[in-house]
């Protein structure tokens, strides 16, 4: 019933190719136009690089937003990489009129997890970190409260308090974006229960992604397991998004249901939203990780 | 590639033992309370019916409502199932004041079907009556509209043709409560595109199934795919529920998603909800006929 | 619980950009080696080609197989594709040593479905194609029984009556080869219950595709849903694969599962096949004529 | 974008009813015939128990077998217990010649996880049981290698190394009988990398269940997630089965599938692997621990 073939925990470890320090990622975006791929691609192959994965996307023929991500080999990338970032800016950005960024695959980004008390979304971050699965460096987690500072712990990953309350929210900001400031590219909201101010999203200056249960319908107020469970849905979802100040939810990056039945209780369906819940924001995390996701105004493209 | 075993369609003729006529269930659904199962069980063994499967569930240990439906085989069911039925209602029902329902497995629901123009869930339920798939008898398609006729036509299914204006709407109601009156056990809206009213609601005397698009979070308003759209959804749903005449949605019998991404324009949104729709729609119906759905307040239990 | 909004039945008739006629698809295979893409768009730019959707992938950095898709919109397509395509021979194909295929998107792809008896694979696939979900053109429906002729006749579609047995199998395949030759681009084995020979699949020039109930684990032999039943599955699956002589099952196209518990008997699980058989079928079909599936070797790259 | 509403954290702590030390699980299994169920629940009834759910099913109406599963409520509970099972020996298992087990829902079953190198799993299982989602008490971890042990000294649970090669594996698993015998209810294979022998699993006395990965089609030998990779499966699936001495996989209790493209590598394949592994025999382990699981010779009844 069990083999003896292949011990090597391939999870843990997986083979990477010698090159892999090589490869990198560009991501563009402007308005659409004839011509556009044949400049980027042009570029590339003038550089010395070999293009190994690409996609691109545009929302319409005339008028639309142009979107590619590709994924690329380059000898001695490391040392030639500040080069080639001032070459595309000169010779492609500008006459496109495009953002762009380009990233080594290698390097990973770097993350603060705030919480308050649940804890299923940061340990499967954690874990999934650890075990190479997402390419993240938790810089640290940041909570209105105490209580997961050991679980954290564990993982050898700072854990910074800073309590919340109606009157020293503003004050709490302030020292939660002195905390990030300069040393993080990304912030997750792994069930944080306070709502961030639309100024601290405005000065934190790097993507916010929060994840939410969702219901089909949608229940507005409190306890929304025990509306779910009133009105008898069969299906229990969570919804990984950016934050966004005007918006209840931002524009959508990943989506997933579970079944469930008229036999779970409300601590049953809890339950249930908890396991999609990480599942679906260690999936949104790990995608815009790997620079696969554009916001797009309300929407996303997901490569 | 292809196998020559086994040509004979299964899907079609399913093999029926030969005593599937002597098949019943019964339906019983009362507040909850000890030795309600063994005076049940106890009546079926006393008359010699032979339980194949049961299912039964509460809503809570003390106050809550107990919900049982069994399938027994019992010989010369059709003979005896009528002074059983009056038996029950003495020897078990009347003590527990329970509502009951005992049927013979092999009768179909006679059903009414509702349309407009779309004709995916009309077509889905069509076939898969005609294949035996599912346990109805379609008395008649109601439409406002005279497009579907051809369509259904091809099945030998009447088809009524019953216009419906703001003016007319309480006459046209009228004529639909004469025609079905007595002829239906369960009308079916897929997707008929007008309100009934609630005093339509009141007067129809069965049930009556809706199929709605649903989506994570839930839009307000015309144009629900091109909202999706906009928001960027990776998931598109749909519910069955019975209509009620205060809710949107009344409780739910059957929900299910499909994954979608932002290549899909509105027409192929709407092609995957069409999808989603007639394949919840089927299994909702499906589950009704086969007496498996309680209501119970707001919220339903489906074996 | 329903609305009045927007009766257009968008399944039936979505709604198609003027220019849909002046979209094509471009696919590409060729070995791996820089500057591929960067000639490839280059080409396309310099003829006036606007690249709507375009996907890429390769097998590995060096040595390996690189695939592209894209969609373009050029002006006058039909008038400019002839001379398009044979510039795109002389002026890329050539030098990269590529295949490649050039077709105008709004041509159908025509097909021949081939039966036995089972119905559930072909009326979803003659229904999609009436509805217009799939880009395909049933040129004939070939069946070694005469017992589905009726239900292809409502769709005006010919039914062509080829008996098998044993002693007569190489005529028969010889009068199918003539029927179906330069007729069809594709041939649709919709569970067809007779084993093609290695010489039809030689000589009959177009891709099959057939498609195949799955289990995990499998199970060799016959009456496989009772093998199922018996092992206790709580899956049933479906795979459609491109055929070919040496394999039981070809390069895979799609899969798909659905679940099953212990109360489905043998005819409620070929029921539950049967379902995710045909959309299965449907989905592998789609991709095959939309020029979305590559194949490589033994394995397939679906776009 | 995040609610400040109900900060106490479900999944950690769900709301117990007082009486939930109460509650107790009667399954039993027996030839079918008519009256079983009004004996079990007749002799409830007249001990003052009061069925809260209850699931039965039978094989066939006439030679089948008959599995009942019920939860009921009984005041005083611990102390009667003991009683109760010795009335119910004698009042209605002999007479049925029925297999039965009552058992306290409070009363954790203790599990002994065998491991090698690979995490996921165990890791899981911990984290589960430490969070209350499953109703275990994991009393050891074994394993043929140290590797693992540093992650479970983290939970607190013992960690036994019982090194395995081909010469010593006879005196091993007496060495881990000894350590198991009257320990443990359970024993979970969580990857572990070493063919139990027949005689193991004769004396270990309990269940063993193990979790396999499963392809469609299946494939034979060694590195199954290149041959996966190289005929081009669109599913990745595991199978959580009951070990037996006979058959490569025993009956069956779980399986679920994820899907896969071609851009996954074998390392993505493997990655994705595990997590559908460490999720199926989650629920594999969770179901057969609350007594949901009856084995019938090679298929499984889940209530």
């Amino acid at each position: 019933m069990t083999t003896t073939v292949s011990e090597r925990p391939a999870t843990r470890a997986p083979i990477e190719p010698a090159e892999a320090g090589d490869i990198a990622r560009l991501v563009v975006s402007c308005s659409d136009g004839p011509g556009i791929v044949a400049l980027i691609t042009s570029f590339l192959h003038r550089h010395g690089a070999n293009i190994l994965q690409s996609d691109q996307f545009s929302t319409g023929a005339t008028g639309g937003r142009f979107m590619l991500r590709t994924e690329f080999h380059l000898a001695r990338l490391r040392e030639r990489m500040h080069l080639l970032e001032r070459q595309f800016d000169v010779e492609v950005a500008r006459r496109l009129g495009a953002e762009f960024r380009l990233r080594a695959a290698a390097t990973p980004t770097r993350v603060a997890i705030f919480v308050s008390r649940y804890d299923h979304c940061l340990l499967d971050l954690l874990w999934r970190a650890r075990r190479g699965e997402l390419p993240i460096q938790v810089a640290a987690v940041v909570s209105n409260h105490p209580d997961l500072e050991p679980d954290v712990a564990a993982f050898g990953t700072p854990y910074v308090h800073v309590p919340v309350t109606r009157a020293t929210k503003p004050a709490a900001e302030r020292v939660q974006l002195d905390l990030l400031r300069g040393e993080v590219d990304l912030v997750v909201l792994a069930r944080y229960m306070q709502i961030l101010s639309g100024d601290f999203l405005d000065q934190v200056g790097v993507p916010v992604i929060n994840i939410h249960h969702s219901f089909l319908p949608a229940f507005a107020g409190a306890s929304p397991y025990e509306q779910a469970r009133q009105r008898g849905v069969k299906l229990i979802g969570a919804t990984a998004h950016y934050a966004t100040e005007d918006l209840d939810e931002g524009p959508i990056i990943e989506q997933d249901v579970v079944r469930v039945s008229h036999r779970a209780g409300v601590a049953d369906l809890s339950r249930s939203g908890a396991d999609i819940e990480r599942t679906v924001l260690a999936r949104a995390v790990g995608w815009h990780c790997a620079d696969r996701v554009f916001v797009h105004g309300t929407t996303t493209v997901v490569f």
